[in-house]
């Protein structure tokens, strides 16, 4: 196999952004075809980026025997039917987050995996983030000794529509999950316990849904490492997504990125420029490198840096944070998987 | 009273900073006493400054007419029984933290204070660091809106000895108490309940001594608010005090202070200073800054900045955190308050 | 016209980042055509990106009717034979900097430009850059108040090889050209004079072979402000690209990029990223932004947004600043507009 | 000798922070007298201090056998004759800068300092700051390499009265001499010749008193190095004070000193602190430590830091720099001491 041959099923915005970033930056692979229900608007989409093959029904892209790996980009409700859809197909899978709210459901989908063959990956794509790719180096060469605390500031520029918060499965596994998925990623030590303290305090509108906006959350590592996740649905000054791993040689931080450089000093103040505006921008280079790092895992038939394991402990986790905010007490990941 | 006459009890460490400060910052006050049980090391130390008497016997200081107030530097044990003596004998108060370890005991202090009418200051000096009342500052004149978040890091260079750790009453007594004050004063708003995860990572044989040196705290706020500390007993970088409050419009973030802005770029790398060492460097300013203001308290007849009342609250928190971390469960103010 | 049809002449380094900038980030041109002398390795590039016409023939791209611009990505001394063969043409011209080192010629690209009546754009990429740019926004919507003082720091990583220093021109027409148009394009006002003092300082081969390596330079501009530029052709810790505009009302500063906003503190150090190495790095994007200005230009009708007319100005300063340090004088653009 | 005894002469704003300074922040030394033809409202300062002689006739304090040093901080047109008779007297002499316009008068004073066998420092305070204490060492310790390039920022926050600038002696002689003084400090070689671009940028006002207040001036040092300085009388943020030595194994950078390390993020911007507001915020502490090192170098019969001869060089440069706007050239060191 030269190149990568990929169906792309879903194309949303995210699914238009793995398909610009395949084209322009991944050199070993080429979408081969686009499939959505809403056909119309992507035609002209696929034709500026050069992909010949559109379509409403995504079939055709799985009985396509050209292609080699699907992407599933489609809404959360679909991903879990398409991935074991697309194993059974032969075909490599790569599906946006989360696989499915319900554990069962996942482990439904790790079966197909293995039963298949196939190789999947899962869209964490903040691992791939520059800044935080480079603090995992550290802790992994050891720069940074064994790992004793981890700081995760993660807040939102605007709460998401309330009709979105309905259906979102709430904000741990809507937007804390990335969270829990770097926590881990970071630290190389399975999470035991987490306690979540959780608030309304952004907008009423979301607590009469049944969500909370604000959260801490502490999580203990099974290497005895203490975690800490602060979360908000809205920082006044835009996406706010910082990172710090403190261990026993040293600490590394990571600041927000920004546009530019620059510093404004004036009579008044001294001010930079706010972080970048929000995930597509700040994360824009991630999506670009997981999907390196999939069709390399494919093509070189390594294992894939995301796997469908991978993606069930980050639910399990938002389910601990969950039940310990009902309960007001730490709740272990055994007592969770004893109940899913 | 032109100026304010004072007597120090106690001329180790501390109460040479005191002594120091006050003759070289504090125009409003004088240095008329200072007494310690070791009296030789001090004479030359209280000659250097122009103090006139000297004495072994804390006695002298409290009977003596000339003196209008009394700063108690002597050893955690002694704060209680000496307090409530200058009290009796009717000298203004300010006593270094913490006033006792038990609450009983704090209680017959501010009793004591309250019969005499005095004003009592207590030594958390944190308030009156730059970085911290200018945060402040900003919560109180509403820059950030209503408080959602805390985030307060605080990391010592290294553990005190354990003979030391043995009679401190435990890191959340003997360290994160000023973190306890730090979150109240910034907050504005009482705690409600404290949850705490702790553990042994520095050295074991804090843990053999019975006490931690690796904790985070998630604090809840009685105006809905949520605060996480973060605590180590061992930075290897040195002494790590940042705390940022994140409220409805913005938030505000203080970084280290460092002896100089220098940054030196060479073929291996661009650094920079390290934190200022530790908290003599750190937070000599306020010191300065807090004798200031109790001595304006005094002879302008305002209430002191820091209260014995406002004391009595680390350390009810710091008996929360403890039983949180023995129970493994969120602890509320209302039962530690119903147990002391 | 839908899409600017682009012919490439030059496959060199240059060249092919302008192709694959072409491709991925500026939707409304194609290339179609891409010349070399030195074919073979061109045809897998071009395949690569799926560029359908390759030769070794620079003609074929100019008598190629359906190609409307082309980009002269050659070396520098065809640089003005293959503007004015493209300008006869009709074709638009992007071309490299510098036009040429000799202001006759450049003159003769001009009224070659002038007489077809194409649009010419020079590849001074800098001020596309986001940092440079948002600055020079600053000084036009008047945030700075009228323009005093700029300052540039432009230094290399390290020199370019001896063969390349001796026909490169001299460091002022090699590098500070860059510098020389950033601070026109800043101040927004001509250089009425140049002082420029250098030195021998990174390699004495450099002198040797008649130039200099290391230089201070002062320019004066028609509306009163004073500029300075510092260049070094080796910076030990990378390529140091920093701008400073200093007005009535305040000032805007730039500083260098890294790749990270990681900061590692340990027991020995504090360190953040060097500066992102060199050119292709530091300025990746705005190789992509020129190029999107240029076809935008051409497509809408236009003016480009760097003239062939702006490209003759740093060539006359560079000349200026070589001649004061010859005569260790000020020399004025008069006196050298007045000899070329 | 146990402790320096020291009388001042001139309580005006300078002396007044020396005095302080001493009785605060230099164990070695008393302020035994201080003198001002103003006499009453130095009686309240100097009692505050417990400085027990005052007088309105400084030959009083030449002539008290009892005074080892004296502080010279009477205004300017007064430094020479002052430290002449000082000098004769016998006595230490500390003198403020510049010690004279006129480079006969500094003469006088370096052969009478030579005479009497007394030892003169002179106050060019900023070689004490911090920050450029720091970058001065790693420049000696041979951190940087051999010095290619030295920066200096200098900008005031605002103009003095135009009734100053007509007595000031010029830009140059007032303001630029320290940054002339900390060129020569930095690099460690003397400057060989200076040009400086000069303009009426602030205030036309200054024009007419026949003074510039903005300028770039460019220094050669005997070792092949080059400086540049910028200046500006008008700074719209405050007191801009940076400083970069650039040398073969890499750089060294000063920012702004701040008040606090606080960030401030709203939905407007991201601000920090404006540099510390002038002179005595920013170099205070530079104030004690040159004062130290004078009583040191006393006490320990040591060179001083900055001697008489010292303080010849930087008026030969603002000397220079006249010229140089004058002529519009560069201009030597040499022509400059033929002159004088």
């Amino acid at each position: 196999m030269n190149k990568l041959r990929i169906g792309i099923i879903g194309a949303g915005r995210i699914g238009r952004v793995h398909a610009t970033s395949i084209v322009n930056h991944v050199p070993r692979a080429t979408v081969a075809a686009i499939s959505d229900v809403d056909l119309e608007p992507v035609r002209s989409f696929a034709a500026g980026l050069g992909i010949e093959k559109v379509t409403a029904d995504y079939h055709e892209i799985l009985n396509d025997p050209e292609i080699d790996a699907v992407l599933i980009c489609s809404p959360t409700n679909t991903h879990a039917t398409l991935s074991i859809e697309a194993a059974k197909a032969g075909k490599h899978v790569f599906c946006e987050k989360p696989i499915d709210l319900s554990v069962p459901r996942i482990r439904e989908v790790i079966a197909a995996v293995d039963t298949a063959g196939i190789k999947m990956q899962v869209g964490f794509n903040r691992r791939f983030d520059h800044n935080f790719a480079r603090i995992r180096e550290l802790v992994q060469n050891g720069s940074l000794g064994e790992v004793h605390l981890l700081r995760i500031t993660s807040r939102d520029p605007g709460p998401p529509p309330i009709s979105y918060v309905k259906v979102s499965g709430g904000m741990f596994m809507d937007m804390t999950i990335h969270d829990f998925d770097m926590a881990v990623f970071q630290v190389g030590s399975p999470v035991v316990e987490v306690f979540a303290s959780a608030a309304v305090l952004v907008d009423p509108a979301i607590g009469e849904a049944g969500d909370v906006d604000t959260a801490v959350l502490v999580l203990k590592f099974a290497n005895g490492a203490i975690g800490v996740i602060d979360n908000s649905r809205k920082a006044a000054y835009g996406y706010d997504q910082r990172l710090e791993v403190f261990g026993s040689k040293g600490a590394a931080t990571a600041q927000n990125d920004t546009e530019t450089t620059v510093q404004v000093s004036t009579a008044e103040s001294v001010t930079m420029d706010k972080p970048l505006y929000f995930f597509l921008e700040r994360y824009m280079a991630s999506f670009s490198e997981e999907m390196r790092q999939f069709v390399d895992a494919v093509l070189d038939d390594g294992p894939t840096p995301v796997t469908v394991r991978d993606a069930l402990v980050p639910v399990l986790l938002a389910l601990a944070a969950k039940k310990s905010v009902a309960l007001n007490r730490p709740v272990t990941l055994a007592e969770i998987e004893a109940e899913v």
